[in-house]
């Protein structure tokens, strides 16, 4: 096994071996970029590492040494040499991107002896002895454990000493000194930092190694779906200093705008600095261009104007990668004494209309064909691109502006903690979590909170990476307010907002705004509508949308779908006038009662329907008969019991009486779905009658209506059969009255492992099957959806589990019954019509099992309906032989 | 097909084409038993009618005249012949018995001119007309649905007009003028009382085959698991007359003793009576032998003193009949004028305690061999010969003393009525129906009474032997109580009992007491003992225990298990000081706070162990770990939360908290089970260290401990295997400490359907399997065992479900499952062990699908291990082949 490449001897398919920012430098090399010679050891080795019980591979050492030798010879500079050292760097870099989650140790090399090499070399002795003590603190910290805190102190004490207030203030005499205090540091703790530049390299190299199991990455990865058994490739690199005098900068670049997909090149990056200076966020870093520098109204010089050799150099670069991986780069770029290096490039990360728009534009410009769009469009930036926005329209008290770092709004209490916006969290309160930064261990707050706001820190900040790769709207840099932790709050001017207080973020703006503020929601772009058109072309299955309203309805016939999967008739149950007629109807003591109460409830119910199958003229429409227990429509308060006696004009006791009787142990396994239609069938005629008078009546008006009745939760055929029959009675009553023969199906939820067990049964007496994934996979598992947080909390804590089965559907035990129920029903009717209305219906890995499984169709929230279009083309590509 | 039958035709075998009843007549009739002649329609005819619109066969009418012209030359007499006219009766007859759930119609073909023969014939003109007008009420009643009431009126007033109390006393004149009396209330309604005796017997025959579907008999259908579609027969036989004057008597007996087994002839009859009077209960009814005089201390004169002919014959036909039927044989008789017939026989209801003892008796007298003994044995009998006893010892105040009529100790609160035992039921409160006397309305009522009392009737009557059917302690002809509907009360000299009060009933003993009473278990009598014996030389599947307490472990072991199949800790966590101990546990903060606490369980639940596996000495203990959620140890109510937060020494704020966090939407899908072991795994640890701490202690006493360690609730085989290697770690630790290495098994409950999907993964981390058939039934189902019962009543009424599935497994829905998890689990496991520990462990039927299914065990109830055996023998020779 080779553990060891030369940079260039891979290229940028090899990410398993070489990790991301590895095969980024390996195909750049290949391809002339100017990349710092280097090298990386494999990920491979780095689970070799694991499994043998952190010890490396025997044969590495030989390869190290091989390649060590040709970079010697290519860069004139000897590694551990007193006359012209070879620094190196040593960096993490996994198949994805884990941005600040491992570590990295810069100018490996330098002792006593090569650091009067380098001063020689660079004739900067204040420089080399910066290098020189930068190493210690971080190979103290690194390698060896240390606090930084401690290294950070005793730089603070000396500053103190000599009556500085800067570190650039410090001479190199001061930092010489200052290299022996960290020394003295390091002996402190029963180590020596070693002298032998190789042994400082390996002791690096393991370093990174380890940090694959630290605490940060493992909350990263478990956050990200990443396995552990990855590993991470070591990228060991010639140095190179941004900070090396005036002729030096270090930036990072987009070669578009990954906030707007705008095709403009853009970037930040400061002058005579480490690239670590612009990543931290610690100072603001200047535009890249000038048309940059007046768009966010900087005072900072562009590079454009600074430098404009080495920006011509970079837009070429820019050019030559996007051609080469034809998609959005990220790179980093660093100028020592004047030459460009690039020091890493991949893909960018990008909001979601940028994603969309640069898809999109490369297909216009040839860069890409439309499956290639499809295949590499991530389903996860459409639901956020669907975020809401404020409305324009509003009046809003604006509190402060800051960097536009992610996208859509957000509203919450303010906290101040990481560790508050999880309690926040715990208890379903919506919060924003304000940081003066965010560093790596903030993650849990971040993924708690409903958005991010950061006082310092630029749009590739800590915080603006992470909340962009959650879909959190973030407002970074936000200088003008401040943070004040230990009296949880933050000031702007004269005003103060304390813990508690509720805040809106717009992260399209990043305006800061007071309170709470109305939201409209997100609008199609036209590069939007034209991916969707793309998906169009390739999907298989249909989509259909689950709605209950004629609001749904039209936001779902917005975006594309091609009927109502799943319309639940309970929600019509609530509001105003209604929850009254229901609460008589299930007060009812004789069927005469029920019947009576029933009857002020059908024109309602048909109403609705009315304007559902106005709105989806043409289209299909589920219509599912009640399903929730009916104790959830009675009050559980003793005021609003007392409240509704006065109403109904019955004893109080009455209410409590009967909401006693209909209480249920385990309610989601109690009296409800077809279970209440059996029971009480005037309930099912009710909602019958009320589907086929609406549906006759509209199309009287002229319009086509296809209406589907759907029965819940059977786990029987001899369920079904009952409710059919009263389906078809009362189906056949209103035809007679109405003159007009509908269309219809009848069909059934398969939502109960029995269903899915006997669906040969069942679907003998079934139109079609919709799986209701969301209650299968309640009873498959054992969990209780209303209270399985706490246990998924605990379980992926404990690696039991890595997602979450309620967003992802279970292939091996609910993927199983789905593909029995299929197998078994389609045996025995064959013209049985098979869909998915469980939350499911809406993911795209569990829409890529729908396409392999052969579903008819999926059914999802409204706003789900453009990534379940894209993911079902996706599915049906990649499955398409 | 062939619709009619002559007696004689067909035989014992035809059940399901003659009925029960009907067989019996064909089989004596072919070994010339003396039946009064007559032919059957078969139950196909039954099923035509209903199928087709309530209309008989056409070929039947000439089938009926074939058979009848027969009859007619065998007794020399003719239907309908005004000078020798034969009578007919009428009556249902169905697969299974239903005692007076159908109806019956005698004295057919009489009418004002075919009378005159009968008067002519008998010279008993009194006589005659008392037949008639008894057909004329029981017609217009039966075929006519005019209510009997309004008959028994009509002859009331009849009797002060004519100034008597008794009908004997009514003169053949007046009888003569209540026929009038009784047409005239048929006109009444519209209709005419048929002239034709043909017209009459084809109203009868629809009549009995219409009331297979009257409620009564319906709810019977659905009370004893009888399918609607079987129908009945109509059985049309020649009328004999029991009450034809001194020299005729009519009687019912047993071939032996039904209620104790006891190889005597037993029986009871009434001289010149009709064969409904014994039944019905009215008259105290005479013994038939002088010894059974002596027993019962009767003052009645015997059948063997009274018509010592008649008694030889009939000791010479139980002879015949039980050699023939091999099996206990309940007979009607009647003597008319001397010649006596026998009207029915069929296989005798009996107490289990007869049960047992005839089958292992007529082993011993050669007439059956083990295997039929086995098979012919009722395992429901088992349940019941299991019923306590009152405790001998126990100081008892009785009220009254009745017939034993069903054996068993119950107690309850009294109710008078039917309707307010259901409703007790549904209060979970016990109570003892009392009534003057029972009839086929009131079994929902008797099914819903822990026992019932009735102040007249004999041991056959309706009371007896429905309650003997359902195993519930029965006393029936306690004539010395009086009971008043109206005050709801019964007084015995000066006692009085009122609603509501309790009393308990010895059903083997008919002794009626004050209040509760100490009751002990059944005991093993021989016969029991040598039935068991025969049934372990059949089976192959082994029988388990349900255990959680050295006694159970110790009745368990009486009963003849092979060891403990399901040892649940959790009871061992409430009483006394532990409840304190695991609630510190449950309101720990902290880990090392738990584990203080669970280190104060440690000892309690180590001796529990020890104690339970010195009982169990030589037989596998398979002790599964914490189950249930934990909120259910904390208190719910204020009152008590108060008390623990003193007792605590914390604020009552603090557990009302807890039990907030803890308390969940549907605590059976919540978190509970290995989820708990998972989260805290130091309660496994401590469970574990008492497991090996106990046996390791026990062992060096010199017994011999097998340990098994069960995980529950396992979806997925991360689970097992996370909580195995707990398990594994303490035991090796424990192994250690003590010196001992201990063989034991690790394995996991398979009660979701996830984990019987993915049997294959999880059985390479098990060594054996348990299906917790409880739970597996409640997910596939989607029921929650606690919330069914309201369900299932619906259900079984609108013919949903004719059983409760947590009572006798699905094998449709959750036997494909437990199948499916066997077969996947054996093949990556092919030394798998499996068992079953739900309720169905101990339900025959369910027994019977686990020995196809090819289960290693069952595990049951303690109680339950002796029917287990007997079923498993059972499904063993069932399937032999």
């Amino acid at each position: 096994m080779k553990y060891v490449y030369l940079f260039g001897e891979g290229d940028k398919d090899m990410k398993n071996t070489l990790g991301g920012k590895g095969a980024g430098l390996h195909e750049m090399t290949r391809i002339s970029i100017p990349v710092p010679p280097g090298f990386t050891i494999t990920t491979q080795t780095c689970v070799y590492y694991f499994k043998h019980n952190d010890t490396l591979p025997h044969g590495l050492k030989k390869e190290v040494d091989n390649v060590l030798r040709k970079i010697e010879r290519k860069m004139g500079k000897m590694f551990g040499d007193t006359d012209n050292p070879l620094l190196l760097s040593v960096r993490s870099g996994s198949r994805v991107s884990m941005p600040g989650m491992m570590d990295t140790i810069l100018n490996l090399g330098l002792n006593e002896n090569t650091v009067k090499g380098l001063i020689k070399n660079t004739g900067d002795e204040r420089f080399a002895y910066d290098c020189f003590r930068r190493l210690i603190d971080m190979y103290g910290n690194v390698v060896m454990g240390i606090s930084h805190g401690e290294f950070e102190e005793a730089l603070a004490e000396l500053k103190r000493k000599k009556g500085v207030k800067l570190d650039s203030e410090l001479s190199s005499e001061t930092l010489q000194e200052l290299t022996s205090i960290y020394k003295g540091i390091i002996k402190k703790y029963g180590k020596t930092f070693p002298v032998d530049p190789h042994k400082q390299l390996w002791g690096a190299i393991e370093a990174v190694f380890s940090s694959w199991n630290n605490e940060r990455a493992k909350e990263y990865r478990k956050l990200n779906n990443i396995p552990e058994e990855w590993g991470t490739a070591c990228n060991v690199q010639t140095m190179v200093f941004g900070n090396m005098g005036k002729n030096s900068m270090t930036g990072v670049a987009f070669t578009r705008n990954p906030a707007t997909g705008e095709n403009i090149f853009y970037g930040e990056w400061l002058p005579n600095a480490q690239g670590e200076d612009v990543v931290a966020g610690i100072r603001t870093p200047h535009p890249l261009s000038l048309a940059e520098k007046e768009k966010s109204d900087s005072s900072l010089a562009s590079l454009e104007k600074m430098f404009p050799r080495a920006y011509r150099e970079l837009t070429g670069v820019r050019e030559k990668l996007e051609k080469h991986f034809k998609d959005l780069q990220d790179i980093e770029f660093t100028m020592e004494k004047g030459k460009l290096f690039i020091l890493q490039t991949r893909s960018g990360k990008r909001t979601p209309l940028a994603a969309v728009k640069i898809a999109v534009d490369m297909v216009d410009e040839g860069l890409l064909d439309k499956k290639e769009v499809i295949m590499r469009m991530n389903p996860g930036y459409i639901t956020q691109l669907l975020h809401p926005m404020i409305d324009p329209k509003a009046k809003v008290e604006i509190i402060a502006k800051g960097l536009p770092a992610s996208p859509g709004a957000a509203t919450g209490k303010v906290v101040f903690t990481p560790a508050d916006a999880v309690k926040m969290k715990e208890k379903d309160e919506p919060c924003i979590l304000v940081r003066v930064e965010t560093s790596p261990e903030d993650i849990k707050g971040i993924a708690s909170a409903e958005g991010v706001l950061t006082q310092r820190g630029g749009m590739t900040s800590h915080a603006a990476v992470v909340a962009r790769g959650m879909g959190k709207p973030c407002v970074v840099g936000c200088e003008s307010i401040s943070v004040d932790y230990d009296n949880k709050l933050f000031k702007k001017d004269n005003i103060t907002v304390k813990e508690g207080e509720v805040i809106t973020l717009d992260g399209a703006s990043g305006r800061v705004i007071e309170g709470d503020v109305p939201e409209i929601k997100a609008s199609f772009t036209p590069e939007f509508r034209k991916l969707l058109g793309f998906t169009d072309e390739f999907r298989r299955m249909g989509v259909m949308a689950n709605a209950d309203t004629p609001n749904d309805a039209k936001t779902a016939r917005e975006f594309g779908c091609e009927g109502i999967g799943l319309c639940r008739t309970e929600h019509m149950f609530f509001g105003g006038d209604r929850i009254m007629a229901v609460r008589e109807m299930i007060l009812a003591e004789t069927r005469e009662e029920r019947c009576k109460a029933l009857a002020k409830i059908l024109p309602m119910q048909k109403d609705d329907f009315k304007e559902i199958f106005r709105v989806m003229d043409g289209l299909p429409v589920v219509i599912r008969t009640l399903d929730p227990p009916l104790h959830e429509f009675l009050p559980k308060e003793l005021e609003s019991i007392k409240e509704l006696a006065r109403k109904m004009k019955v004893e109080s006791s009455v209410i409590k009486e009967k909401v006693r009787i209909l209480s249920e142990v385990n309610p989601m396994l109690g009296n409800r779905g077809c279970r209440l239609g059996i029971a009480y069938p005037e309930i099912t005629e009710m909602q019958v009658r009320a589907i086929f008078e609406a549906a006759s009546e509209v199309i009287k008006e002229g319009k086509k209506v296809i209406p589907e009745v759907m029965i819940p939760l059977v786990g029987s055929e001899i369920e079904l059969v009952n409710q059919r029959k009263v389906v078809e009675k009362v189906a056949k009553e209103v035809a007679k009255e109405q003159g007009i023969e509908i269309d219809y199906m009848i069909g059934t939820m398969i939502e109960l492992p029995r269903a899915a067990l006997t669906a040969d049964e069942i679907a003998k007496s079934a139109d079609f099957f919709s799986f209701g994934t969301n209650d299968l996979t309640q009873t498959t598992f054992g969990f209780s959806r209303d209270d399985f947080f706490k246990i998924l909390e605990s379980y992926i804590e404990k690696g039991i589990m890595n997602y979450d089965p309620f967003q992802t559907l279970d292939i091996r035990g609910v993927g199983q019954l789905i593909k029995m129920g299929i197998e078994k029903g389609r045996k025995s009717n064959p013209k049985l019509e098979v869909g998915i209305c469980g939350e499911h219906g809406g993911d795209p890995k569990s829409i890529d099992f729908c396409e392999r499984a052969g579903l008819d169709y999926v059914s999802c929230s409204p706003y789900r309906v453009p990534i379940a279009r894209l993911a079902a083309a996706q599915a049906k590509i990649r499955y398409r032989k």
